[in-house]
């Protein structure tokens, strides 16, 4: 139940060597491995933005692929290498959460706390686990090795605080999550959520001091320029500007962007 | 006549999860495709930047690949999905005139308004073509699948406005088209249309106040930080400077670039 | 003894058609080649940061791969394009001491000068051997051509000038070698040098004005934003601070890192 394919998520950027020291160690073990790109531009550190990145990708690929994830700002202390079988995916990485959202929604995820070195390189440095020990442990596991082998099961996983939904009688409260790189505001509330909670209603949606009141489909909905409301490609409220940047048009910086609230109401 | 090789050049940067779900969905209906990168960092919506990325590479490729191309301001609105088969390459994506200067030079070129929905993913969402139905017509294609047999043929693709050279009696005008990363100057004149302008005559290239009157062969062959005009790989005049960048010695900005002409006189 | 991988080191960038195109080459003569790219990300003509990359990807990989470096601000001009079998690794590029690093530890390194045009693209531009003669020339490395084959052997390599640690009777002075996406600061002072002068003594480190103490293991053996100094997943000495960034916080620029001297006393 291996596919051959390892996906990589860092946060190592593209102008160190990490990166190609990772998928150097990984072709060494398994020459055979195909090795996808999704993204070392996260954030140093940023395990949420990798998380979602993590999240909003792994399901595409065929089952049994491997997803290493490495944002590790706790390398080299006493936080756990893990790897994760979830969802039929596998996923290896540092136990700090970055995998939470995905074996959570699983209730017969397995982890495995990575303890056998004989999977690791010989030499396992203090500040570099990404080559060390998460891509050779990925690399094993694309050569066939059970997980299970590779430690011992553990139950008590890093958990992500991940925002919920709140709703109240009149009001659905939800969170921005992400300004994608077209300016577009990604929220955490759910088109099932929303539907259930609208009934047959139309919404009043807040943010930032702007309100937007009618749901559409598309982004051409709207004359350019203005902003709108419509579910994202990955299923969640979305607040948008036709041919804009609505975080540009609403005022809203990256940084901001985790404390800023979206308030919803029935009409 | 497939290779199995599908290119990828996308406005769609690194740091979101839409160029990852797109390579998942290609191997989870085709595991042995080969993804290549051209490009993810083509500005937002910029279709004239894409489809000069795509013009400028395709050729080098095995014939036979596949080329995504999805730079798709108009996603979800009623632009066309299509299929084109030109100069011995394929390409897919949406009909805005990113595959407008290859399709143009082929007068045998056949394009396929993707119509077919049994090549789409199941559910196809309003702001992601790339992913739910790009990708896998792609995918669908280099497993074997006739273009033919995914929609139907037209012949009225949007054309790209494409800057023609325009050549008077005793001037030849064009205009720059791109500043690479090294602060080169690409223009729009060809090489064997500037020799059959000069004929035995040197040039007298004018461009943004400056004066040039030599064609050179190499970089090196004028002083560090001297300009210099030569033609670049692709075929094109190029105005650069020795260890220098061309775009900030002449004082010219990324955003004017397409309003800036180069005429050329016979001295 | 070739292992079907080619390894990519560029200053190309990812926004204009030169990657693609040499990738397109590279897959037309060898269509079974697995092409990996290290970075593009290199600084425009910065052949240093490109030889550090190259230096510290290659052996992870397998030997027998291919390392295709293209960092030429000389193209064109008449530096000589080399094949480099160095460490049971081939190199591939333009000689201006990319390779150097590589090539001077291994006594049996064999360099050619690469002149052999029918492994060449059939015009060879004068802007970009990087697509017409190097892309070529390492695929047929990959398709098993023998190096020698390809030109004439040389023994004068461009020297590439390396800094090297100054050992005084009570001082041992080296360099920052660069600035990583963390903020961490990487010197020139490897591991096995720096315990072989301290014997049985402690360090004092002085870098830019500030002083350290100290050696650790652990970016976590100090409190958050604390400085510390340890040895780098590359076996260098490093300065970093734990969550933060060592460079923002000794007010150290990326322009000025290479006159940055570190001095180390026995305490």
């Amino acid at each position: 139940m291996h596919t051959g394919i390892i996906t990589l998520t860092t946060d190592f950027g593209l102008t160190d060597p990490y990166v190609g020291a990772m998928k150097g160690v990984i072709l060494s073990i398994n020459p055979q491995v195909r090795i996808i790109d999704i993204s070392h531009q996260v954030g140093p550190g940023d395990i949420q933005a990798a998380a979602r990145l993590l999240t909003e990708t792994y399901s595409f690929f065929p089952t049994g692929s491997i997803h290493l994830g490495v944002v590790d700002p706790g390398v080299g202390s006493s936080r756990r290498a893990i790897g994760v079988y979830a969802k039929g995916h596998l996923f290896v990485g540092p136990d700090n959460g970055l995998f939470w959202p995905i074996l959570s929604q699983d209730p017969d995820a397995r982890i495995i706390h990575l303890t056998k070195s004989v999977y690791f390189r010989p030499h396992v440095s203090h500040t570099f686990h990404g080559r060390d020990l998460f891509a050779p442990v990925a690399a094993h596991l694309s050569a066939g090795v059970d997980l299970h082998r590779m430690g011992t099961v553990i139950t008590d996983p890093v958990a992500f605080k991940i925002h919920t939904v709140q709703q109240g009688t009149h009001t659905l409260t939800g969170r921005v999550t992400a300004i994608d790189r077209f300016g577009n505001l990604i929220t955490n509330i759910e088109e099932n959520v929303l539907n259930r909670f609208l009934g047959a209603h139309q919404p009043l949606i807040q943010l930032g001091g702007r309100v937007i009141n009618t749901l559409h489909h598309h982004y051409a909905d709207v004359p350019p320029g203005e902003p709108l409301a419509l579910f994202s490609s990955s299923g969640h409220l979305e607040i948008a500007v036709n041919q804009g940047r609505a975080a540009e048009c609403l005022g809203i910086e990256e940084e901001e962007i985790h404390q800023l609230e979206v308030e919803i109401e029935r009409i």
